[in-house]
C-alpha cells in the first residue's frame, strides 16, 4: 500500500478549506466526480495527510485546521457533513521579515512533512522567499500557489534542484474558470471559419482573493486579457470589464461572456454565456495534483521544475517575473 | 486563371438565398470574414456561378433567381445592397413521380452544369433519387443536402462512382450551430475533469425548414441527441427539448443550452449559453466547400463519395439510412 | 388562540408534498421568507393540520402522509431536516365513477375536516365532482386546483353557497411563474412607450405534472398564450414555444424569455430573461392562502365563490369551461 | 397649425445625434414606433426645429449640425437613410469662466430659441450656469441634463419662475434602462410575497458619457444604488458591479441583472436578465418630452420648475445637490 503524502499549507484560506474538505469527502464516499485525475503517480486524491498549517490571524492560531477552515471572512461552503478534526494546531506564521532563526522555526514545525503547499495571499514575495527557505530546510517539496515569484528566482530553483526536492510554481491556474471557456469559444469559431467581431468578459466573485484582486488594480484584468491573447485571440477584439467584487456570491465566481461574429455572408453570430462556479474549488481541484506530483517526484528524487506540472501553473519558470 | 464552377440548384429556399447573395457580397467586396476556407481546390468563393436552379411553386417558376431567393416564405435577410439578375429563370421541378422523359427534361437543362446542388425539402427520397439520375445522364456532380438517402444508396453512389463523377451527401452539418457549441462544451468538462450532471438544449426557429422539422415530428431532435451521442455524451444526461417554431424569428435560430456538473468537492458548475445564428448562413457555408470539393474532384475525374466531405455532412455512405 | 384548520389533501403529489413540508418548516423556524401573507383571516402557515388524505396508487394506500409525498414520481426536495410521521394515513381515494356508497365513503373519511385541498391531477372531471359532493355531505369547504370545472358548475357552486361552505377553483394561478414575469416586462415597456417587436417564452419542467401537459397537447400552451393576451398583449407579437419535458430539472421549472422592442429611434431594445423556481412551491404559496380564505369564511358561513379568491384563480366562476 | 419649437442645443454628443436623428426619421415616417408620448402639449415630435448649437472641440465649429452629429467620439448608429443638412451651423461653446460679454455673445446666438437644451458632458458646473444666464438674457427656457446643479440653485430657478421661463432639471432619467428593469423585478419579486436573497446589476457601456462615468470613479455606482434604494429595496441586498468601458459596444448599453430569492418553502428563485439598449435613444426619448414641456409651459408664461417633469428627472429641485 503507497505512503500518503504528508503535507503542510501555509495559509489557511478558502482554497485550503476546499482541499481539505474535498480529500475527506472524497476519501468517504470513495466517488470521483469531479476529480479530474483519479489516480496521480500512484496516489488517489484521499492520500493527502495534513501534518502542519500556518496562518498569521490571531484567531486562527493555536486552533484545529478543520475548525480554522471555516472561519470568516472564509466563505466556501461547508460540503461534508461533519468533518472530524484533523489533529493539526495551525501555527503562527511568518509576518515580517523573516530573519534565519524564524526561518529554522518554520523549518523545525516542517518536520515530517514532504510537501509544503504555499497558499497565502499574493503580495508578499519576501515571505513566500522565506517560506520556500524553509521547506528546503526541512526537505520538503514546495508548491507555490501565489503570483509572487519564487518558481522563477532562478536561483532558488537551482537549490531545489540540487536536492532533489520539486518546486512547483508560480500561480495556479484553475481546473476550470472563465479563461478556460472563453477561450475554448474563441478557438471553436476560428476552427468553424468564423470571424471574430467582438467579445467581453465580465468577472464576478465574493472571496477575500477576489477582494484583494479589485483593490490592488487591474492586476487580474490584464493577467485575463494576457491569458487569453497569449492564446491568439487578437488583442482588441477582446475586452475584459473590471472585476465586481460582491460579497454576496460568497465563494462563487460568477462570469458573463460575450462573443459576436459574422458567419457566411457577414451574418451575425452571437454567442451569451453566464458561467457560475465555486472559486476555490478550481484552485484545489488543480493543487491536489501539483502536491502529488511534487510527492511522487520527490519520492524519486527528481528535485526543481516538473515538466508535467507545467500546464497547471500560470507563470512557471521562464516566464516573465 | 482558374474555370468557374457550374452549378444548378434545386430548390430556391433560404440555403439557396444565403448562398446566391453571399457569393456576390464576397465577389464585391473581396472580404473574406466569415469563411471557412477562402480557397479549396483553387477555387475562391466568388467562383460560382450559377446556371440553372428548379422549383415547384408557380410563383417562383419563369422568374429570375435573383428576385425567387426573397419571395415568402424565404426570410433570410437581404445581406447585399443590390444584387443584379442572374440571368438564370427557374424553371419547372419534379414534382412527381418522374418518369424517364421528365428526368430527361431535367439533364437537358442542366446541361453544361458541373454541379448540381440538391437543396429542396427532405422527405421526397423519390425526386431526390430521380434529380440524382438526371445529374448523371448529365455528367454533373450531386450534392444532396437532405436527409433523403442518395449517397447511402450504395447502387447510386457506385454509378457515379464508375462515371468519375462525385456524389456528395446525405446531410448537411452546419458550419456553426447548437450541436458544435454543445459538444464542444461538453467535451471542454470532460478535459478539465468536471463531471456532467444534466445538460440540455432547446432550439427555436423561423425557418419552413424549421416548420417542417416540427410538423413531422421529433425527427430532429432524436438526430440532435444522436448528434451529440454519437461523440460519446452519456446519453441520459442530455435532454433536447422540442424545437419550437416561432415565425417571428424569421431564420434566426436560438439555442438555449444548460449545462450542470461537479468540480473538485463535487460542487456545482453552471453554464447557461445562448446562441442566436442565421440557420441558412450556416448551410451556404458549408455548400459553398461541398460545392467547389465536388467541381474540383469532378475535374480530376474522382468519383463517387469523396473522403474530403464526410465531416461536412450528417450522414454519409455507410450510415444507417 | 386561534383554532387550526383541519385539511384533507386528495391527491399526494409534489403540490402536497411542498404544502406539507412548507407548513412543517416555517412552524419549526417561525420564518416568514417566501410567504406572501404570513397572516390571513388571523390564520398563521403554521395553523394548518392535515386530518385525511386520499391517493390511488397502491404504493401510497396505507401509509402515512409524511412518507407518502416522498415517494417517486414525486420529486419536490427535501426541504425540512426531519419530518415527524403526521398521524395521517393515507386512504384509498376515487378512482372510477363513484356511486353514491363511494361518495359516502369518502364523506365519511372527510368528518371533522374544515376544508378539502383537491389537488389530483387535471383530467378526470367526474372525480373532481364526486370529491366536491362527498365534501358537500361532510360539511366541509371545496378548493379545487385543477383545471377541471367544478366552480364552474353553477349548481354545484349554488349548492356550497347555500350550504355556507366555500367553493374556491377553478385552477390555481402561481405565486411567481412565467407568465407573471412576462407580463410584468412587456407591461412596463408599454408604460416607458417603447413598441413591442416580438416576444417568447420556452418553459421545461421535470414533474410529472409537466409531463401530462406535454403529453395532452398544446393545453397549456395556449392557455399560456391565453394569460398574457388577456392581459392584453398584442397576440401575434407573443409566442409560446412547445413546452419540453426534461426529467433532470426533477421539480424545477425553467423558462427562457425573449423580449424585442423599439425604443426612441426606432432602436433596438433587447430583454432575455431566465427564469428557474420550484414550480410546487409555486402551488403552495398560493393553496395556503386558498385555505385560510376557506376556513376563515367557513367559519363565518360565507359560502360559494369569494371574492377574494378571484385573483389566486385561473378559472373563477364565470369563465369559460 | 401649431408652430414647431425653436430649440438650441449646447454639446452635440451621442444624445443630440440621437435626437436630432429620431425627429427627422419619424417626421418623415409618421410612425410612432418607440415613442413615449405621440403628442405632448399639441406637439408631435416631429414639432422641433433645430435653430442653434455649440460645441467647444474645433472640429465640431463651423459645420453643420447635421455632421457633426456623426464624428468620432459620438458612435451612435446613422438609423436614417439621408440627412439633409439642418442649416444650423456649430458655433464656438463657453470653454472656460465665462464674463459677462461671453454669455452676452452666446445670448445673442440664442436669439429666436424657445428652448436651450444643455447636453454638455456633466462636471462643468460654472458652464452650465453660464448657459443658463444666456438662455434668460435670451428669454428661452432651459433644460439642463447634466447631474451639475441649475434647476436645484434656488435663485437662478426663482429668476427663471419671474421671467416666466420653465428650468428643467437637474439630470435626465433614462426612457427605458436598467434601474427601470431591475426595480419593477424587485418590486414584482414584493408583491408576490417572495422574499430577496441577493440581486446585482453590472453596467457595460461604450459611449464617451460611459467612459467620463467609469474615469471619475464611483458616482454612478453609488447613483444606481440609490436609484434602486430610494425605491425601498433593502440596500445591503442589491450590490452594483463596477461601471465595464468597452468600446466595442460603441452607444449600446448591456446590464447583466440577478436576483435570487426564496419563495414558499425558503425554495430558490432565480431571474437572470440581460438587457440591451442604445444608451442616447433613452436620453433622446426623454429630452423630446422635457422640451416639449418647456415649450408649451413657456408659450403660457409658466416659468420656473414644472410638476408634469419631475418624474423624468433624477434630481428635480429640493433633492441633494
Amino acid at each position: 500500500m503507497i505512503e500518503r503524502v504528508r503535507v503542510a499549507v501555509v495559509g489557511v484560506g478558502n482554497n485550503v478549506s476546499a482541499l481539505v474538505q474535498g480529500i475527506a469527502l472524497y476519501r468517504a464516499s470513495g466517488s470521483v466526480a469531479g476529480i479530474r485525475r483519479p489516480v496521480l503517480e500512484g496516489l488517489g486524491v484521499g492520500d493527502v495527510d495534513f501534518v502542519a498549517a500556518f496562518a498569521t490571524s490571531p484567531e486562527k492560531v493555536g486552533r484545529d485546521l478543520s475548525e480554522v477552515i471555516f472561519l470568516p471572512p472564509n466563505n466556501y461552503p461547508r460540503i461534508i457533513g461533519e468533518l472530524p478534526l484533523s489533529g493539526v494546531t495551525v501555527c503562527r506564521g511568518i509576518t515580517d521579515a523573516a530573519d534565519g532563526a524564524e526561518v529554522d522555526r518554520v523549518a523545525a514545525e516542517l518536520a515530517g512533512a514532504e510537501v509544503v503547499l504555499y497558499a497565502a495571499p499574493s503580495g508578499r514575495p519576501e515571505t513566500a522567499l522565506a517560506y520556500a527557505e524553509a521547506a528546503l530546510r526541512a526537505g520538503a517539496a514546495f508548491v507555490n500557489t501565489t503570483s509572487d515569484p519564487v518558481a522563477r528566482d532562478p536561483q532558488v530553483l537551482d537549490r531545489f534542484a540540487a536536492a532533489g526536492l520539486p518546486l512547483l510554481g508560480d500561480d495556479l491556474t484553475s481546473q476550470f474558470g472563465t479563461s478556460i471557456v472563453h477561450h475554448a469559444l474563441l478557438r471553436l469559431l476560428e476552427e468553424r471559419g468564423l470571424t471574430l467581431t467582438s467579445s467581453y468578459q465580465v468577472n464576478l466573485g465574493g472571496t477575500e482573493d477576489f477582494r484583494n484582486l479589485v483593490e490592488h488594480g487591474e492586476g487580474k484584468m490584464r493577467s485575463k486579457l494576457n491569458a487569453l491573447t497569449s492564446l491568439g485571440e487578437a488583442p482588441d477584439l477582446v475586452e475584459v470589464a473590471p472585476l465586481g467584487y460582491l460579497p454576496h456570491l460568497k465563494s462563487h465566481k460568477v462570469a458573463h461572456i460575450n462573443i459576436e461574429a459574422q458567419a457566411w455572408g457577414e451574418t451575425t453570430v452571437s454567442l451569451d454565456v453566464k458561467l457560475k462556479v465555486h472559486d476555490p474549488s478550481g484552485a484545489a481541484g488543480v493543487n491536489i495534483d501539483l502536491i502529488r506530483m511534487a510527492a511522487g517526484a520527490s519520492r524519486q528524487h527528481r528535485g526543481g521544475h516538473l515538466d508535467e506540472a507545467a500546464s497547471l501553473l500560470k507563470s512557471p519558470p521562464g516566464t516573465a517575473v
